[in-house]
């Protein structure tokens, strides 16, 4: 099955990440909405700098589907406490991803505890965290978008590394859990369509998309733009789309040394072409 | 199970990739041994600097063990005839190799071909670029050892990226063939215990060790010494004695801004003492 062409930007959703040093969330939801793009992913500083309840009016003034919020997650700790905390931050991620009507809250679930080496006690804590949060995203209704992120951060930014694992954790948890699929994180993977298949369009959240540089100056802040690195994208997108996934094409770029540099106008105008063209 | 304390320098081996700008192979030889270490597991380019004939006088006269020969593998290219280059470049490593009496030729398989997206295509130039190599090193009696490289290498050096992948060649490929378990590259696998495993005694044919540092200031050239990063080594040692593995454990330690800018003494010095306490 060959992707279909995208012709339009009814489907494109910009993480705000994206343009994290050029806007604040205000001008990043009217800029996002005056260059035609309705979708938008948010992360919690800017949302909290903003005020969530601004944040709301302003997304409904500009007619803005929130794709995702980034993020929940961050489970393991070194103690009791601080594990109880984390999920206790989960709780509020829940209500404000709620309150702005997102279609999933994204969790990067966390490493290694401090001076741990028991990556298999990490992925417990992220087990036990998830069962402390499920019930209040399923009371609020907000679905839960495990995010496998690449196994170059499994120490310290996130323990599930693969989208076998975030099924795994789906297939324990149950209803309102899914994945949020991030090319970058899950290209390499020989069992990504098998295990895109096993997820299915029930469990497919949402679906990230930027490009893996190479050679890459940053282990975390040099993400290409799509097109410009080694993903076949249009390959995964057709695996997902087989599953019946019909949700948004979020673009999400950390780019300290390029994109990050340039007016946020030109990175969502080179973003919109390269959409039609690359993904 | 956990493992036995090491109390001696026996099954020692410095991978000379850890002296790589310090010393040349004669002063490596000569130098390992005279700390006490007699396994070293050699890099072509300075195997060819020094001559394969003169190298394996060296290596008899003070007694060591080629615990491996880095690297042959890098299979995937553009064209038939680079194809076919690359597999008469690993006979002569097979060569080479079976000269020095080496345990194994450990295989960096390569990654995608230059302006390639098709990973999956270029796992089958992998396949078949041993294929054309295997009867060849079953003649020489050279054991062929399959290097999984973490995935974050997966686009410029290894499309084999875990020890499942290594295993599923193994099992097309059968006698001859077997696995380098480096715990850099392996450490954040959930399946790492079962695949080691289902590798087994026979196809464990080298045993890798340095640290995974966190944060990590480049992703070539930046490993850390055991004990200074967030590997729990004795873990994954005693998986691999578990199933009887008991050959030598390598230290391979790329460091361009540490280990590299110091005394290979110092470094060796260093190699030995974390040998006994964090291994």
């Amino acid at each position: 099955m060959i992707a279909q062409p995208l012709t339009d930007f009814s489907r494109l959703s910009i993480n705000d990440a994206t343009t994290k040093v050029q806007w604040t969330l205000e001008e990043e939801i009217r800029g996002y909405a005056d260059m035609g793009i309705h979708g938008i992913s948010i992360w919690r500083d800017k949302l909290e700098a903003c005020g969530v309840s601004k944040a709301a009016q302003l997304l409904r003034d500009n007619n803005m589907t929130v794709t995702g919020v980034c993020r929940g997650g961050m489970f393991p700790a070194t103690t009791r406490e601080a594990r109880k905390a984390a999920v206790e931050d989960n709780w509020r991620a829940i209500d404000d991803a709620a309150q702005l009507n997102a279609q999933c809250l994204v969790l990067v679930v966390g490493g290694l505890p401090e001076h741990s080496k028991d990556i298999a006690g990490a992925r417990q804590m992220v087990l036990d965290g998830m069962h402390g949060i499920v019930e209040h995203a399923r009371q609020a209704g907000m679905p839960l978008a495990i995010e496998p992120l690449h196994p170059m951060y499994a120490a310290d930014r996130a323990c599930v590394n693969t989208m076998g694992q975030a099924n795994d954790l789906c297939d324990v948890l149950g209803e309102g859990v899914g994945i949020a699929l991030d090319v970058f994180h899950v290209w390499w993977d020989p069992e990504l369509k098998k295990q895109i298949q096993r997820a299915g369009k029930e469990r497919l959240l949402a679906f990230h998309i930027c490009d893996w540089r190479m050679p890459m100056s940053d282990m975390l802040l040099d993400r290409a733009m799509m097109g410009d690195g080694v993903i076949d994208i249009p390959l995964i997108r057709s695996w997902v789309e087989a599953e019946g996934y019909q949700g948004f094409h979020e673009v999400e770029i950390f780019s300290a040394d390029h994109w990050w540099k340039k007016p946020a106008e030109e990175v969502l105008q080179v973003c919109k072409e390269r959409y039609l063209t690359v993904v």
